[in-house]
């Protein structure tokens, strides 16, 4: 059976509906990926993710290398069984982690100089320094391949360098050329390991291997970059950068170039994608596939909620805040006809209260509802596909 | 029906099995009580509550009275409907918190001189100021009789004060007198509300209201305090003081002085106690039927959880803490036969993991475990009483 298989294709736009067969199981795209970065979907765990229906979690190898550390989870028989979540997963090879979290620390954002002293980019690999404990790490594209397959998630990714948008172009293509090379050996490394080192990986299932399109928001660069990754033998091909999903219009121009590249029998991920609902669908029309965010599980944790009907604020659209004293006395759920546990047995009152009461229990309420309500908004917005009524489901929210 | 029926009395010991019949259903004892203080069991949710086969939950006056306040819950229909908790609810009248929480603030214990700021005690009531924003309030026995009718509990305590073991006699025979007072005054109000102000409740099931013998660690007031709450017509006798469940020594002492005087009609319930599964033993076995700890859950947030093998440790006996090194690797459960979801689904180095990446859903899976722990204890002591094995039961632990 092949990986990724397209099932439809909506008439009036590039929006598709797919499935992917891993040996955990099939994935039906498009598909809201909840970010479970170190072995957990914050406040959640695997029976939550079960009960609301998740098809398939990230896991993050740069923070699960440094802690609790791939060969643990190898050793205790790889990450399905570590985090009891026999679904399939995917693992970030961590090529964003170690340059953002590195970079953090000193607040050098200028790629082009050298002082960016906590992370060490050269051809072979990257040196950089733990946000845990400051301890020294290397990852090569062969050893974050290495760690992922020890890990052992379903689909793995590239080891790429993530560029922001505001550094010099020849920064940009210097950087893109690189993480061309470096996929490359990624590729090779993934082959290696399937066929010598499989003696090294306790959990033995396929593993699918993602190319990462980078390229910042230069569109000759961006172009180039699909290109390539395209022509080689991924499992799939992701969209990286600083501003997908952060910079709406920059990624719809990004997705708009790279499209008339991007091999229609492969999955198409939009990594880091989905901060409003509608973003899902400007990438669904533009041909994604996958994505995934942290902001349905971090708003939760600061107590705001996805509702359907939008707010008219630019930077809270289709939210709750239920810190508001006007939902102090609200006997209403956050939404009347959603399915998920929380509106089903909880009022925004009590969450109100929980919330100024300091109480976790809360947190996790609330990330229920919002994972939920992707998840849910993602499987509406396939069934639109295909039934060829993708745009008009669209209208209904984009008022 | 009566509100309690004593079903078996275990032939060795003073050990007892009943039922106390609510109008949101019976619950058998003896058992143990999970402590939802402000209105929630911290870290989990209703649910899982259910989950674990928790019967009865607590609930607190002073909490609830400051956030989010008698009026508010009352106005949604009570506390069962604002948790979505449909089973029995008791709410502790908030005595005890009114004088530990106020007196913290100020360190000052000495109950005899007039520095309690924060606390003034009259024989009118209590003027407090709030923990939680410094707000002034004020509690009389009638007030706190109120405050429990509009929150909508099955049980509700009377009002008392609860006094510490270290302070001059006369002053905790004053105390004593002062409560018992109360006592006779919460019960009128308690009767009055079921006459005069029904249409104030919201909530219109039936609560019981218990008394509460104090007299710190004095023989002669225990007793003379037992005889007077056990002459009055509450439905049940409760144990306060600052060592009950804290001093186990002192906490059977004070048992066996008042065992005696405690109808045997009447519900026996040892306020703040189940720091280690043994306690529950010593108390049953001295005629106790009810208990609530704040330990469990308190626990399980610094990632320490209950297990059935003693440790050998004084301070720590029955316990693992999750967070030590030796957890790390661990593939085995907290507990290999517990049929608790946290052991049917995850490692000590799984839950080890959780801890060390501050994953706090980690909180929720060792509360679960923990919760339901002490629930299981309970259930098969009661059913060790009701086969008059429960001598036997207790050596099994006890070693």
């Amino acid at each position: 059976m092949t990986f990724f298989e397209l099932i439809h294709k909506e008439e009036t736009a590039r929006a598709r509906a797919g499935v992917m067969h891993t040996d955990h199981g099939d994935v039906e795209t498009p598909v809201f990926m909840p970010v479970g970065t170190q072995a957990a979907v914050k406040t959640l765990d695997s029976s939550d993710l079960e009960s609301l229906g998740a098809q398939i979690i990230l896991g993050n190898n740069y923070h699960l290398h440094l802690r609790p550390g791939e060969e643990l989870i190898n050793n205790l028989g790889g990450l399905h069984k570590f985090m009891n979540w026999p679904h399939p997963i995917l693992t970030d090879s961590g090529g964003f982690q170690v340059f953002s979290l590195g970079l953090q620390k000193e607040k050098s954002v200028d790629r082009g100089g050298s002082n960016a002293k906590l992370v060490e980019i050269d051809e072979e690999g990257v040196t950089f320094h733990s946000h845990v404990d400051g301890s020294k790490h290397r990852f090569t594209p062969e050893k974050a391949i290495e760690t992922q397959h020890k890990i052992g998630a379903d689909i793995i990714m590239a080891f790429d360098e993530c560029t922001p948008d505001s550094i010099p172009e020849e920064y940009i293509r210097a950087a893109m050329e690189r993480t061309h090379r470096w996929a490359e050996r990624c590729l090779e490394e993934h082959k290696k390991i399937k066929v010598d080192k499989t003696g090294l990986i306790k959990s033995p299932h396929q593993k699918f291997l993602f190319g990462i399109i980078q390229g910042s928001n230069n569109r000759s660069l961006r172009e180039e970059s699909a290109k390539f990754i395209a022509s080689k033998d991924f499992d799939g091909i992701a969209l990286g950068g600083e501003s997908v999903g952060y910079n709406m219009q920059a990624t719809k121009d990004i997705l708009d170039w790279v499209y008339p590249f991007l091999p229609e029998d492969k999955p198409h991920y939009a990594m880091g994608l989905g901060l409003s609902p509608l973003d899902f669908f400007d990438v669904v029309e533009r041909g994604v596939d996958m994505f995934d965010c942290v902001a349905p599980t971090r708003l939760a944790r600061h107590g705001v909620a996805y509702i359907s009907k939008p707010t008219k604020d630019e930077d809270n659209n289709y939210r709750l805040n239920l810190n508001n004293a006007a939902q102090e006395k609200n006997s209403a759920p956050i939404e009347e006809n959603c399915a998920c546990p929380t509106c089903q047995n909880y009022s925004r009152a009590y969450l109100h209260h929980l919330l100024g009461a300091n109480e976790i229990s809360a947190l996790r309420l609330i990330t229920l509802h919002n994972v939920y309500f992707m998840l849910n908004l993602v499987r509406k917005m396939r069934q639109s596909i295909i039934e060829d009524r993708f745009r008009e489901f669209k209208k209904e929210w984009d008022k």
